[in-house]
């Protein structure tokens, strides 16, 4: 029922969440030096600096650099010494500089999925130069038709992307982590997602869920798509269950 | 001899380089108070750092305000206060905040190559966010069937986007303030290109230029274009001289 299958990548196909996890722990380690606040606060602060910079910022590590430091400066009322925050922009660019780690049984499907003559796509937002440099490094480039990164995952954004390609949302399927981006703006445009979650979730990405989705489907793992795809390839999008 | 006409946007449809220079202005008032180095080489040193950076951090205001913090922390040998540091991330937003202002001419052009009926598109590099805010902004946005932002505009960046739009080369024409990025890859490609330079330009994007372009044209202005263009429109590419 689809021919084009796109993927989110941070978390998808390969692991962000928590490399920005352990980052934040080297920042309150480090900004804890200059504060007495709480430092169970410390986290909480930040992403709400980022909510707030969202707007200027976009996502990626170069905003949440930006976000570093400004909270950095709140949290210690100007008190962090100058040397500390260049250690924060260092944090920003070891990020950057972090070797894509592809989640298991990435390579197998995409090559497995590509090879039943699927068009595949990976659509991601975050950092231009960022994402380009990590589908490159992921050694996957040449199994997909193209590479959007979009500053923002919406209907609209999902919108354009269809239009540019010519895609039906009917034959279009999305896979990804997040349920907020990946999921529930594809099958509002009448496009199939599913839900494969990552271990753990941006507060940002996280969603009411009750365990029961509607509309789409779960997988645990992402080695089980081609098994997935197949067993739907003649049957009506509403015929989707639960898996 | 052309249908596509490709527009840059930084420095060919808006002000930019003035915007960044003004900033760069305040940044050596504000580092100067810290630090007993010679102001004169601010900006160079600047400049380096943004160079340096540009394999992490790309293009754009968000690159541009990590570079500031990390070479006003050098310049100061960490002497600037954090406080400081806070308001060059300021002067960064209010860079992004500043509305767009369309060079002269510029909505009429545009208006009246789309009216001629030529398929046209913006390809602009730096932040994906900043850029489709200004394009949206801009009040431009339904003249251009695509806008993409790219990373890098080189030969394989030229290459990727006329492939994923089935533009031959010699159907595509590029207007832009950068001999570098606007005009040299184009051409190297088969494409046809036009230098419209702005009153001032980037480090970065300047290149030895002995007056005499070689293989492109330039004009003047952006309101030339349509002229232009139609006084090209039966001849062949290789009949093109100086404007």
């Amino acid at each position: 029922m689809f021919d084009v299958i796109a993927f989110d990548a941070d978390d998808t196909l390969w692991h962000n969440e928590s490399l920005f996890q352990e980052t934040e722990t080297k920042f309150e380690v480090l900004v804890s030096k200059y504060s007495t606040d709480d430092v169970n606060n410390f986290r909480q602060r930040l992403f709400e600096t980022e909510m707030r910079n969202i707007r200027y910022f976009g996502y990626g590590v170069k905003s949440f650099t930006l976000s570093m430091v400004e909270t950095a400066i709140e949290i210690t009322d100007g008190q962090i010494p100058a040397a500390e925050i260049g250690q924060l922009i260092a944090l920003g660019k070891a990020m950057l500089d972090q070797p894509v780690q592809l989640l298991d049984q990435v390579e197998a499907t995409v090559a497995e999925l590509a090879a039943d003559s699927y068009r595949l796509m990976v659509i991601t937002k975050g950092d231009l130069l960022h994402q380009q440099n990590k589908v490159n490094q992921s050694g996957l480039t040449d199994y997909f038709s193209h590479i959007e990164v979009v500053s923002e995952k919406d209907e609209p954004t999902y919108q354009t992307v269809l239009n540019k390609y010519g895609i039906p949302p009917q034959q279009f399927l999305m896979i990804g982590n997040s349920v907020r981006s990946d999921v529930l703006p594809v099958v509002a445009l009448g496009g199939q997602a599913i839900h494969i979650p990552y271990r753990i979730t941006w507060q940002h990405e996280q969603t009411v869920d009750d365990g029961h989705p509607n509309g789409f489907d779960r997988l645990e793992h992402i080695g089980q798509l081609p098994a997935y795809v197949r067993s739907r390839r003649h049957q009506s999008p509403t015929s989707y269950s639960v898996v």
